[in-house]
């Protein structure tokens, strides 16, 4: 314990290094006696300390300040004694009769949360899963048994072509759980942006046209509520009218967005919402949660349950001394499963709605003021020039050598290697961590992102200027 | 933090309950102040720390040492100390760059776990998983891929009727990720078992032909190494002569039977795992480690990679600084990935393989002594009468009343019954937790397993007698 309290002090110091830096090669070989290698015989207490403080000491700070290099980053201390409780606790969501409360902290929060998605049906259902790709993953698999009861038994064989659509823009977990769910990524159809990476509903509506005329049927699309690289929100109005006129299901990936309906001021941006079948919403994302909390929402009760129950006997008696209304585990595609509601309903106790509010509303602040500060430069340039509309902040950086190049393919060539070293340089330093990325015909930019309530003004100031120490003689 | 240690003290204690057991409705309307409502302000800290004594309070204590109601059960203090590390670090597991000693442990362990069950390639594969039904649900997603690669991109409308087969005893996670892959349970063919619940290998066969008969496509067998209900093995060499004649890939579920690989005296009788193709092996089961921590391996490697990558290029950026073969994270069908490799790994540190064997060959031993002790006694009878292979023991209990009535169906009827009786007074009173089910012709009866290190030879005495206190009059 001592180990950790240490670790979680070094971790909010901004002067610590964020990781120390080694190679995997290093680290499979064993660096200053860290051993990873398992024998048949006990390690002594004292051998296992050290291995503790040596795994904390070659891994990354995820909770410091000047790390902003994903979406879920952040150490919340409540949360984390949630977590710790949860282990302690050491159970399983399956059923009532094994994790009583938890079980009933579940319901109560997936309530809370259809409330503030503006369903309102008394009765929205949802669950939690191991994360936003398994909870898109549910959406589509919810979609497609609502359209066609007949495929948990018959399986895809007794379908049309069924296709779905997804923004350029849409995460990459709907192709995944495409491919696993026996769709096929072909059958995912890309839907184009606009200029700020939001789906063009004529594009959409288009598309559907499209596939039907090859023979194809539409059954699902997938607005994004907060897009991954550019944190773009799909226009959900738009969307929903169309899918009410095609009759299609609207999932909304807010995985990352969903967070920003507990503020006030800015929860207009997934206006919409309310009209979707179902719903991905990450509080280990912008709500600053442990890893991992993620949740599936749907606003038609009984779905989940009918797609995937399977009533094993040895689990879900029917002869229970309790409600076995209650014993929610037999709607999942898992069987045991981990215990993820308690961190997230403590600290909603501890903050409550507002606190996490208060909290988002100064992530986008953040934004804002990083926004103006990169305009007013000249070495850096913005992906998109207007007001983030998100915490994600897309941008270039020049070095002075290619400052004054005009855009051309040879200069492009030369731009793409630049954030590459520039955070390979960061990574051997220590000092901050960001993520980049190339997209489309733009080269590698920058992603900034702000979800890490340890980071102040000053963090964002010490980044521009350590962008600037680690690009200027490239 | 002290919260924390006074409810392990206690849960080792075995004259402290196991429960406090209320109904849903008592807990959703808040009991003695206990409200799990959310609010949209903070509660103060004093509050914070009475709610999370009552969570501790009014849930179960799966470490007590007669707690029996799982597979997974006991609380194992390295392994705890584990997750208390894991969630500080609170990372996550897709990439090198953001969990180094995290993704090399998986790959140490991985491998470690590859020898174990006998592969002598030099580089198998594998992935950790939210538990043994993702887990299960791998072997088939990657089995379905090695058959038929453009799967992925095309979807099941391209394939013929693929069918696969299981043993009626296999665990109802298989049908589930039928439904879940668009396979359709109705395409997972049930083979029948033995008295001891292992699947009849003379049975497969006629299946298999008769499967091709009807046009199916047979493509993978699920064999069952510890059997969820009956804990039996199937007999693995000659499934896998069988999947060798007509082709098919063969996983074995060894969620909860793998970790008998490590008593050098059990092991035997998973015998021929090392044809198996692809192997599921929940460490968070008889190992005893925390939940959750299920591992699928593979003995083709890359397969994984293939079959469910999709290179997104915000998180897998090609021009890293480091050897990107271990970012790790597009081999599975999530994105985010919670870190369940290092309680698993420390808990094996510390204990060593021969920590493990000890541990697992006590279960054993006690499994032996119930059997023994149940057989002796005429108001008890057991469901098989053979030595149990596993630490699963199941039986009936008889009251009185029952005793010597001959088996017909109204004393059936009756017998039913009194298992649910004996197990909603168990709850009631916190004295012991113990599982029952109905399986076939067999009606309710109650399923004792071994996994829980905290059990001693007195405690199995007390259940026996606590069965006897609260069912003699019923
Ligand atoms: C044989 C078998 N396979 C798979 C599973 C599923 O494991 P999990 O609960 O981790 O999903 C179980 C769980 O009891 C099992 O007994
Ligand atoms: C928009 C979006 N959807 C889904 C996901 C997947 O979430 P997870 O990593 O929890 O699987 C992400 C992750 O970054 C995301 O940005």
């Amino acid at each position: 314990v001592n180990i950790l309290l240490h670790y979680i002090e070094k971790t909010f110091d901004v002067k610590s290094k964020i990781l120390d830096f080694h190679h995997p090669h290093q680290l499979l070989e064993g660096l200053d006696g860290f051993d990873l290698e398992l024998s048949d015989r006990p390690e002594s207490l004292e051998q296992l300390l050290v291995d503790c403080t040596d795994t904390l000491k070659y891994g990354v700070k995820t909770g410091h300040p000047r790390y902003f290099n994903q979406l879920s980053s952040g150490l919340d201390v409540i949360g984390l004694a949630g977590e710790w409780l949860t282990a302690t606790a050491n159970t399983n969501m399956f059923t009532y009769e094994i994790a009583p409360v938890f079980t009933i902290m579940e319901t109560v929060l997936l309530k809370k949360m259809c409330e503030i998605i503006g369903w309102r049906e008394t009765e929205a259902d949802g669950i939690f899963s191991p994360g936003g790709s398994i909870s898109n993953l549910y959406g589509i698999l919810v979609a497609r048994y609502k359209q066609y009861p007949e495929i948990k038994a018959k399986g895809m064989a007794v379908l049309p072509c069924i296709v779905l659509f997804v923004s350029e823009q849409g995460h990459y977990s709907i192709k995944k759980a495409a491919a696993t769910l026996g769709i096929g990524t072909d059958n995912v159809i890309e839907v184009k942006c606009d200029e700020r990476g939001k789906m063009i509903p004529a594009e959409l509506e288009k598309n559907i046209l499209q596939a039907k005329r090859k023979g194809q049927t539409p059954f699902c699309v997938v607005a994004t509520a907060g897009s991954t690289v550019f944190g773009a929100f799909d226009p959900l109005h738009d969307i929903a009218d169309i899918c009410e006129i095609h009759r299609l299901w609207m999932h909304v990936d807010a995985a990352w967005g969903g967070g920003l309906l507990l503020s006030r001021k800015h929860s207009y941006k997934l206006s919409g919402i309310e009209r979707a079948d179902s719903v991905t919403w990450n509080p280990h994302k912008l709500m600053g949660v442990p890893l991992q909390c993620s949740a599936l929402l749907t606003r038609e009760k009984g779905l989940l349950g009918a797609c995937n129950q399977m009533q094993a006997e040895y689990l879900f008696q029917p002869d229970k001394v309790y409600n076995i209304n209650f014993d929610t585990g037999d709607k999942t595609i898992q069987c045991g499963r981990h215990v993820d509601v308690f961190k997230l309903w403590l600290m909603w106790k501890a903050k409550g709605t507002y606190g996490f509010e208060v909290q988002i509303d100064r992530y986008m602040e953040l934004a804002k003021y990083f926004y103006k500060v990169l305009k007013k430069k000249d070495n850096f340039k913005l992906v998109f020039d207007a007001e983030p509309e998100f915490t994600n902040v897309c941008f270039w950086y020049f070095p002075p050598r290619l400052k004054h190049i005009p855009k051309s393919f040879e200069r492009d060539q030369e731009l793409q290697k630049i954030a590459p070293k520039i955070k390979a340089q960061m990574i051997v330093e220590g000092t901050v961590m960001l993520s980049y990325q190339p997209c489309g015909d733009k080269v590698n930019f920058f992603r900034m992102v702000f979800s890490n309530p340890a980071t102040r003004q000053t963090d964002v100031d010490y980044l521009i200027d350590e962008i600037q120490r680690l690009g200027k003689d490239l």
